[in-house]
């Protein structure tokens, strides 16, 4: 167990009806606001007069950057941290899913530097020492880009699609209003499901010493996304389901569950290779991928975090022998990601090529070894993109 | 399921080594430190020392405020107030258990304001508007004082023991080091442990529709602390237990668990009233009265609760009728107190005597009705005490 420390100062407004204090809390960082969102959803439910009023009624003057794609653009944080220094913005408002508020996070940072933002990606990987402060409007549970400090950027023009983290990223305030998720597809519940399941389950699998109050947590986090996922496809208004999914999507990853442990992330990395050239779903990159890393990880030495999970997480009679608990926790997960969330299996569905899996898997381990809770290298990601193609 | 705001930005080291970050988190704040402890425990297991190292590496000036009583006094309070007054103490640094954190607290309070402190807790009931800074090292894991804005005062005068929060008291740092709770003696790492227990169970046991997921985390808390207490019973140097244990008291009371709940204590106010006559120590008295409590409260409308609490908790069968997992539940609990932890199970084996019955219950209602998982008036209090005679 290694030290470790706790910070996350995120306040967060959680549940209906809360927006009535977004001016006072945006008003706390100056006066001028850069209002981001994605492709228009959020006028489509309203949300948007809803925000426009309540920053009216605070007397701050509004900027407006809309059109922030999914698997978000190096183009748009270009053009937002241009318009912070155009118009010396003083706090970014992010409204939308996972893809605007990483967006935002950059162009925070890129407000404060006056080289090319994607420099924080490239080579050079830039220092990020400030960032202008950020407040979300979550309209998503997949990221949990509103708790934490991370995100991740494409560059269709480098095919590259890379993640950073900076304590400078981290909202200062995040509402989360359940409702403002009831109008998200099927498709796109069942995608931030499977990306909240492998959020923890890159955590979870790792066998280290733990501290075992945050594998019942996790567990917990774990059993709450496989309970209230279906609920939420079958009653897409059911507020219990929506709120549990919500904090759900916050603290599987906002650091809390890391806790003592060296971390290195799996099916995330390899994940981000895939959407990159393909521009899939996130989550539903995640829900192909992961099971089939589980499979290729099973071994005597591993086996024991498979049957914690699968007798923890789904039931799964202790009194089988190891390796069964182990690989039918691998059935229960599949079942969970392909017939209950209904998402697809296989690579040739989505439309991933075989010629692609070289240059994929090299850029995944970086040519080397990608670290995690078994260290894989190309060869051993080329046969997970193969178990992908069944 | 209410609307909540989540908003705890303590920052905390966790794990062995880490005082080295003291002196830089202190000078944050600015030169002049008030160090506060109790009895001198922290002298014998040479934190003391070490302590005073990095103060003096960081070129701080220190005042030191020591003797520091279990349930603290209003007069440490006043007597630490005046010293920051007289000093101009820019910041406190509690080193101890919760008594040490919750009188530094109301120091921090009484800093900033002219009238006496017990103004804070007497029907006054003056408003906490600021506060001096407070950074902590924590030796006991208990009270979770360490991040949460709460404290508790006893006026041996008056013979009251009162609690208050105020977002101003929640401490900037906190430093959580398992092996400084080592030392810790059997009787106290019982106490502590019971402290913790009921901090979840007063939260646990509601009727209001709860998010899934902190019930979860709650079940697994409790999960933790009857898992490792008997652990650091055995071996007090057992690393894995006492970091366990340790990060579990501040979860279990720093507010995350509410979540969309309202809130009202029952077994806390009631304890308060045995130990501002007998002084007894806090956990020890909760043991005693909380599975009473249970006990009293149980009935047809309640049952899923303990339920819910038997099966997840302690694993009892669930294929059981209700009434027989919520009664095995409540033998458990009882076990795990009295047995497990060796805790004295009756108040005649700790001295509390019948006749002080009466005016323990009204204080502790209030004259009125104590409201919480069910509302209990002055009668059924009496009843509940009358339970804890044998």
């Amino acid at each position: 167990m290694h030290p470790f420390v706790y910070d996350i100062p995120v306040k967060v407004y959680f549940g209906e009806n809360q927006l009535g204090h977004l001016g006072e809390e945006l008003k706390k960082f100056g006066t001028k606001v850069l209002l981001t969102y994605g492709g228009g959803s959020i006028k489509r439910i309203g949300l948007y007069d809803r925000v426009i009023n309540e920053l009216a009624q605070a007397g701050l003057e509004v900027f407006e950057l809309s059109d922030i794609a999914p698997n978000p653009r190096i183009d748009s944080v270009r053009r937002g941290a241009q318009m912070c220094k155009d118009h010396q913005i003083d706090v970014l408002l992010a409204v939308g899913g996972g893809s605007t508020l990483d967006a935002t996070k950059f162009m925070a940072a890129g407000a404060c530097v006056d080289h090319d933002p994607w420099d924080f990606f490239n080579e050079k990987w830039a220092p990020i020492r400030e960032a202008l402060p950020i407040v979300t409007i979550l309209t998503l549970s997949a990221t949990g880009s509103e708790m934490d400090c991370g995100g991740v950027i494409s560059n269709l023009q480098t095919k590259d699609k890379i993640g950073r983290l900076a304590p400078q990223l981290l909202p200062k305030v995040s509402f989360l209003d359940p409702t403002l998720t009831y109008s998200v597809s099927r498709f796109q519940t069942a995608c931030g499901a499977a990306d909240m399941m492998s959020h923890i389950l890159e955590v979870y699998f790792n066998m280290e010493q733990d501290l075992y109050m945050l594998d019942c947590f996790m567990e917990g986090l774990m059993k709450t996304i496989i309970k209230f996922t279906p609920i939420a496809l079958e009653s897409p208004d059911n507020y219990e389901a929506r709120a549990n999914l919500m904090w759900a999507s916050s603290w599987a990853i906002n650091g809390f569950i890391n806790g003592g442990k060296q971390q290195a992330w799996s099916c995330h990395p390899i994940e981000h290779e895939l959407s990159a050239i393909y521009d899939i779903t996130h989550g539903l990159g995640l829900a192909i991928i992961t099971p089939r890393w589980m499979e290729y990880c099973l071994n005597d030495t591993t086996v024991r975090k498979y049957v914690q999970f699968g007798t923890n997480v789904f039931g799964i009679d202790a009194s089988l022998p190891d390796m069964e608990i182990a690989k039918e926790s691998i059935r229960r997960l599949s079942d969970f990601f392909f017939n209950t969330l209904g998402l697809q299996r296989t690579f040739p569905e989505v439309g991933i090529q075989a010629s692609d899996f070289p240059v994929m898997a090299r850029k995944a381990c970086r040519g080397a070894v990608l670290p995690g809770f078994q260290p894989l290298n190309q060869q051993d990601i080329e046969e997970i993109f193969r178990m992908c193609q069944e």
